[in-house]
């Protein structure tokens, strides 16, 4: 498989993106004419550039307004191609992309578009020119991609072809299946994109909101899988419109948009049986291993940890680092972690088979995490997420485990027994789409809807990934612009979170306080279906509560340490939610703690 | 009139919103019911706060889901009714706004939602409340303003009346002059917001893109002239969601809001042909009075124009103030501002009556600039504008002008004779619509459309705000996030640029530099409409061209001086734009020199 992608996607000037895609390891780039008409270098620079950085430049676009015009105006439009033949021949480029019509058509019939097209394909052929005609959404009469097929088979040039694009085609909810029709060798080129579910105009949407495969709503799966059996054999190259890519480090970006389309082809081989030897199959975790905390002082989360109920288990035996448990959920504290503020650094997850997951997430594009390890000592292999936190990946085998590493700790075992339910994430704006793709691709979890919840300073975008069962969850949250350092939340589920709760208090754990004007409101919407006595006891333990029809959770939070806090949650009757409702009233009084 | 915002507009907590409404001069507030929910004070405290701070509570809201639904579940609602009737009273709260069912609602049926409607207000007399029901736009059987009133009249309580929202009323196109058929008294609340025109899904436009009035795209004049033909005489309350006010600092945001009103019920009034004495007639400029720059130390901009061929007209005589002229075009250098990167600091326009435009501005809350000013010098009012550039307002009258207060320039006149033709203004994000605002309201300019502009770090909006002539235009640009202080340029329109460029480099005016492939793309699109040899010249001089039909655009950019750059422009048979085509090269062109 070659990769490409459009210098469009991404910031800063032409020979910065160029040096970017080579480092991201892309095969070639689109030029976009635009980055060249801004760039000081001259299209021979570029060129040579691009030898050097072994980059193909595998296609000039765009250029517009051809077909469908009055005869003069086509004149010109020729003589404007001639100039633009000439720099792709500076410049070494042989495919020039033709979009339909969008500003200057006039004429919608089939028979002058074709003829146009053609007469265009012939005075691009002296130069060894081919042309790719691609059909926009909002073209004016051209459209859909079976439409722009048809006046390419109708002009019938050897150096005539089409150019496809996911979003023009799946934007309007056109069948990719047709594709198929399209013979292999007349698909000179392949753009691809993703975009999340919105119901808006289609060129805001293309040039605002377009995503990387994998993090938008679009079959892209089932698109690549319909091209690749029409026979085409191109590069998948990525044209993504998108204001915060544009902002975004460019060499980020690219690395980002890379791994992209290691996923998305590792994922089209994989529904078409075929094997493509890079990336192994994913490894749906089965749960938390654990979740570790780091900070230089961490004496303030060992005191929280013991109130709420945890065990003790004793310090590694060669790391300044602590292990507490509650049942099965397990807390890593690791002072290691010398001028940070106290955060979540790593998340370990269990998997049937750690080192597949692992080696499936390098295959990725995800880069390696290292730590130290000790003759004698567990090796669990980890990746680094888009953030910095580190994820793990564990076997399901006892002989896997580390936890006799520690020593030291409590013979007895503490009151709170749980799972870890959940481990909710804040990210910056211009690291949440790329903390998407990395827990769809390399952390095999699936999205749920997007929500938005209202905080005290602007709405949070929310997006649940997670397991089917549900025995992993990450909440991630989009912080807004001027929001401080994300926070991050780990969230243990228990049997009897009453019972909990009350221990927890007379351990003398401080409890984020709730306002009574909360609970009143839970009176108005849900008292005649609470049983006797709950309303009292939430409001004496400083619980949150929400309900979906029988189901019912209730929840509770500890103070902030640093950017982490605590959550014990009793799930009721299969509640599936995170109590979103309650999370203005959290946010709002964690601000008047701070 | 009074005045009214629905705290859900503005950032922070309860307290600190009702605070920030009180200084705003608000006569009242919208308590949002999510805002007291999270709020640590009880329904008292806040009463008693708003009674302290001069504040009536003129609707508590919402109250959801009532009508169109089974009798066990509206059972229910009502159940939820007492609770929140109750709160309402702690607070001292007597309107309730109802928004129509987008929820629960199973039954179509009118005479079932009116029955239900009439139920709710039954239950809410005894506690001396009244229901104002309002159609959201995407209610599920209700969602048009004369559906809502229909069913109160058909429900024909005397404490049922309806709410209107402009928001819900015009996006969804419904024509406002039916509002005059129902009765002033049954208008128990309305709520005001303004959008700009996106073609978008009407549920995400209302909750991210409401505009304070005067800043979107509706005709709100119009809306509020049936409004009060109608005979309602309640507040004037502002509901806009945005997710940039809930996250801008909630003092200005309230000013901001306040100043909305103020500019609505001025143009209503005035349209009506009342005249409600607070606010007199609008001012349209007639041109630039001067541009001033200010800085610690301005050398630079003096050597750079006088290489663009300005006159030095002498020293201010009682200040470190300098001014230069080229025709009618006058810059003022002033060094005390000494803790400033070099910026423009005040704009001067002409206007036929600079008292009556200075009243208006303070009457519409715009805060007034000051300066010393010395016995016998010309004594100009100015206002500061939201990012704190100071606006001047001078009559034409020879009288009036205050060149003569500078001396020891020159004889001379220089070669450049020009006008000031625009002002570039960059903001950052939380500072746009304020501005927009200011220059629509204050400045009594009028928007022309909005457009995008592709920069090498992601797309910038632009608002060209200008009077109807094009004597005065301020372009004004919403810089990305990601970016640093924005720019701001001058531009001076003179009668042959070329001639003007020629002059300017002889005199070693350094220009920016502008690529080869720019030549290149200008000669492939208009080489062949061109004079004969201009495309040489354009080239030679680093002049950058754009043309709309016949009409030809010319222009040319100094250097940057700490944030502000100087542009010469000719504009050929009628040319209107800004040579926008040609900003992204200019912006990669002025990132490389930086």
């Amino acid at each position: 498989m070659r990769t490409s992608i459009a210098t469009v996607c991404l910031s800063g000037d032409l020979v910065q993106k160029l040096r970017a895609c080579a480092d991201a390891g892309f095969d070639g780039v689109e030029i976009m004419d635009a980055d060249l008409i801004a760039a000081d270098e001259s299209p021979e620079e570029i060129r040579a550039l691009c030898d050097r950085l072994r980059l193909t430049i595998d296609l000039f676009q765009p250029f517009r307004d051809v077909e469908g015009v009055a005869p003069d105006v086509f004149e010109r439009t020729l003589r404007r191609a001639e100039s633009k033949f000439a720099v792709m021949r500076r410049l070494g480029a042989t495919t020039m992309l033709v979009c339909s019509n969008a500003g200057t058509a006039t004429d919608g019939d089939d028979a002058t578009a074709a003829r146009q097209l053609g007469a265009l394909a012939d005075a691009a052929a002296p130069h060894g020119i081919r042309i790719a005609y691609e059909a926009l959404a909002w073209g004016r009469f051209v459209n859909d991609y079976r439409h722009a097929w048809r006046l390419v088979e109708l002009a019938d040039r050897p150096n005539l072809g089409t150019c496809l694009d996911s979003f023009h085609i799946l934007s309007r909810g056109h069948d990719p299946a047709e594709i198929e029709d399209i013979p292999g060798e007349k698909i000179y080129f392949l753009q691809l994109a993703d975009a999340p579910s919105l119901d808006m105009d289609v060129l805001s949407w293309s040039r605002h909101h377009r995503l990387f495969p994998g993090e938008g709503s679009f079959a892209l799966v089932d698109f690549l899988g319909h091209v690749w059996r029409a026979g085409y054999d191109g590069p998948l190259s990525l044209e993504v419109f998108n204001d915060t890519f544009r902002q975004t480090d460019v060499s980020r970006t690219a690395a980002h948009a890379r791994r992209s389309l290691a996923w998305l082809a590792d994922r089209t081989a994989a529904q078409l049986g075929w094997d493509d030897g890079q990336v192994g199959g994913a490894q749906v975790p089965t749960g938390f291993d654990f979740v570790e905390v780091g900070g230089a002082a961490l004496d303030d989360v060992d005191q929280a940890l013991g109130q709420l109920g945890f065990t003790f288990r004793g310090r590694h035996r060669s790391k300044p680092v602590r292990l507490w448990t509650a049942g099965d959920a397990r807390i890593i504290l690791n002072e290691q972690v010398r001028d940070q503020t106290t955060r979540v650094t790593g998340v370990g997850l269990t998997v049937p088979d750690a080192d597949a997951a692992a080696e499936r997430a390098f295959a990725l594009g995800a880069p390696q995490a290292y730590r130290r390890t000790y003759t004698g000592e567990q090796v669990l292999r980890a990746a680094a997420s888009p953030d910095g936190t580190e994820v793990y990946w564990n076997d399901p085998s006892p002989e896997k485990d580390w936890e006799s590493e520690f020593i030291g700790g409590e013979d007895r075992p503490g009151p709170l027994r749980g799972v870890v339910d959940h481990v909710n994430i804040g990210y910056p704006w211009h690291e949440f789409e790329e903390a998407l793709l990395f827990a769809g691709s390399a952390l095999a979890l699936t999205p749920e809807p997007v929500s938005e919840v209202p905080g005290p300073m602007g709405l949070l975008r929310s997006q649940v990934m997670r397991t089917a069962d549900g025995s992993v969850r990450l909440p991630m949250n989009l912080a807004p612009p001027t929001a401080p350092v994300p926070w991050r939340h780990i969230a243990i589920r228990c049997a009897d979170v009453l019972d909990a709760a009350r221990r927890a208090r007379s351990a003398g754990l401080p409890l984020l306080q709730v306002p009574d004007n909360y609970y009143d409101d839970i009176d108005a919407q849900f008292g005649d279906l609470m049983e006797p006595g709950l309303l009292d006891e939430l409001r004496e333990n400083h619980l949150f509560y929400d309900r979906d029809g029988d189901a019912e959770f209730i929840h509770l939070y500890s103070q902030v340490h640093g950017s982490v806090f605590f959550e014990l949650v009793e799930r009721r009757r299969g509640y599936d939610g995170y109590g979103a409702a309650s999370a203005p009233v959290r946010m709002a009084a964690q601000r008047r703690s701070a």
